[in-house]
């Protein structure tokens, strides 16, 4: 029986979410998105209309922050699998409304606590997965962090270990958006959060142990494919927190690529106090959150897309021995903003991050993937969902001994 | 007869005129100062006190925006001479409230108004000197301008033109600061209105016209007596607006030395359009002005100078013909940050600029300055003002033909 879709949030990766499950409906049954501005989602469907799809998308308001609101919307459309892309704030609402409906759910980040900027690792074990043997009692499928990254590149790994590797000693994961988009600064998603994960300690796995960094404190140049030469920085990342678990003897590092100047204003800001979440009080006595203000300012990155041109490259470069007998493999994505936004009106990263949950979700209602417990992406099979993404518009290639090729 | 003095504001400039009053006092009758908070009057009053000054000095509220209460107050204490070091936007009125009551008024910048961020030139056309013939009429002496810069420049070129030149054919005047107050960033005063003086249109009287230029647009290196050698920016400045009237035929600039880190920080937040004085949403519907803001994450000016070392050095570079043949002077002053805190608890940049006006004040008493009319210090006796302010702690070096000397 068709399986009805719940879309929860309704900003750039819940678009492309939308679009995807759009052009693949007949995977599906009834299509839902719900997000507290009832508008927001009901511009996603309009949008949809206008690439002339003709399926029926029905636009539900929702406060994700009430658990029981998300269980009353799932029974009131039974919805069998939630697409959880709203903000980090709402994962555990969203994740208990459908421990009590019995519906699969799928989401892209961690949860995150609004008053804490940077929790202590592993960041899973903090929230999603004290809710393990709940889901496991209840039999409900939950998919943590298949976006981009997490998720693709927690699926790269696993194929590296699946066809590689019977031995895994380091996974070192290259985030590189080579793109521009034209303005004197932005941020490619929202300032509020994209800031925050920089401004606490970097977390990797290393030689057996939780390492502590500041952020910006180990650089590395990289050349990669498409993009060439660029210096990305060692970052703390969700897909850490899950790899160390399952390869625990091998490092595991996520480097971001940004430029000198992306990295001169973030130090300006940080250094003169303008990405606190503490409020502050001016001369005239009014309370003001300074990073808030800092979004303010900026350009909302959803504005972005138009005039985004250029290439995301990301991938894992995966280390290991087969039979006792070193090797590495470069297993990665090349995406295009320009072609993102002429598909789906989004731009590259938004694009990446929102096509994964889309093939999560077919894998899910097909039975491939509908494990009836909690799983993060490294621990379900790889192939099936990397050639469901190749598909879906994220074609995976390989740099191995026999050269660079399609997956 | 002993003129009583009153002094309105009670920030750093006025805490370094309210000592150096007080040092002076059998220059004076009674003192007096007033701010709309008295208590940061009392608090500069328990400062000289803590140095050792016996003098009677007496604190009063005062709301310097409304010129019927400037006049009472002066009337009430019977004041001959109003220093107006308060904030920029209050000069209009005070000097009205001198108008009315016959005192001699004083003060170290030009009006303000807090809805523009740059007027036209000349600046003091646009307000005070359409106050001239008032002056004149009520027999009123009104010395604008008389800070450091505007002010002791000023008077710099005076005297270059009074005793090296017939005929002046250019006026650079150079603001360096090498000192350090050992914070990531701070400005020297207000961020209000330090930030103000560089967002808007750089003004220069060069070939006989006013010439406009962007800031940072125009840097040039000097090469200056102790301080050695700086960058410095073509900057809009007062005493440009009133030099140009007097000397119409020479080129009147005026330089500000800023080191790379400062413009860069600068930079940030003008492009990020964080110094804006127009209100900001936030996504919350805060209003907030962007500039109030960064002016609360900033370290309060007066609490740098504890740790301030290091030099200033201000000066003219005058060029000109005498008997038809060319030459040049440079006339400036070396002043040391430590040696100011040590004497009035300021900072050097305080220490300039509040200096000058109380040595303005002792010749206005004195009758050498009590001209009964509006006048600009270019337009007043130099050497008696220089040789004064020597004794008072800024004493005045002069390059020439001869070498590097003293006044």
């Amino acid at each position: 029986m068709a399986k009805n879709v719940l879309i929860i949030g309704a900003g750039g990766v819940a678009q492309v979410v939308a679009h995807k499950v759009a052009q693949n409906a007949k995977e599906f049954g009834t299509l839902h998105i719900a997000s507290r501005t009832v508008s927001k989602a009901e511009q996603i469907i309009t949008s949809i209309r206008e690439k002339g799809h003709k399926v029926e998308f029905t636009a539900h308001p929702l406060d994700a922050m009430d658990s029981d609101a998300v269980a009353a919307l799932i029974r009131q459309i039974d919805a069998n699998i939630v697409i959880n892309v709203g903000s980090a704030f709402v994962n555990m609402t969203v994740l208990q409304g459908c421990i009590d409906t019995g519906a699969a759910y799928l989401d892209t980040a961690i949860h995150e606590d609004p008053a804490k900027v940077c929790e202590t690792p592993p960041w899973y074990g903090n929230y999603e997965w004290k809710r393990r043997e709940a889901c496991e009692a209840a039999g409900v499928t939950a998919i943590l962090g298949v976006g981009f990254d997490p998720g693709v590149v927690n699926a790269y790994a696993r194929l590296a270990e699946d066809e590689y590797f019977d031995k895994v000693e380091s996974i070192d994961i290259v985030d590189i958006n080579a793109g521009s988009h034209g303005r004197w600064f932005a941020t490619n998603f929202d300032p509020e959060i994209n800031f925050r994960e920089f401004t606490g300690t970097v977390y990797s796995w290393q030689k057996g142990a939780w390492q502590e960094n500041k952020m910006f404190e180990v650089g590395r140049e990289w050349d990669l494919p498409v993009v060439g030469k660029q210096t990305a920085y060692l970052s703390g990342h969700d897909e850490v927190h899950s790899l160390s678990a399952r390869y625990k003897d091998a490092d595991v590092r996520f480097w971001m690529g940004f430029g000198a100047h992306y990295i001169n204003v973030f130090t300006v800001l940080q250094n003169l106090g303008l990405l606190s979440e503490q409020p502050v009080k001016t001369a005239e006595g009014t309370e003001v959150v300074p990073l808030k203000l800092v979004k303010a300012v900026l350009p909302d990155p959803s504005s972005l897309a138009p005039d985004y041109v250029g290439k995301t490259c990301i991938g894992d470069l995966v280390k290991g021995t087969q039979n006792g007998k070193p090797g590495e493999v470069f297993i990665y994505n090349v995406a295009d903003h320009k072609e993102a936004f002429n598909e789906v009106g989004s731009q590259g990263i938004s694009y990446t991050a929102g096509v994964p949950p889309v093939a999560a979700a077919i894998l899910v209602a097909r039975g491939t993937w509908d494990v009836k417990k909690m799983a993060n992406v490294e621990e379900l099979p790889a192939r099936p969902f990397l050639e469901l993404l190749g598909d879906l518009g994220l074609p995976t290639r390989v740099i191995d001994a026999t050269g660079d090729h399609p997956l």
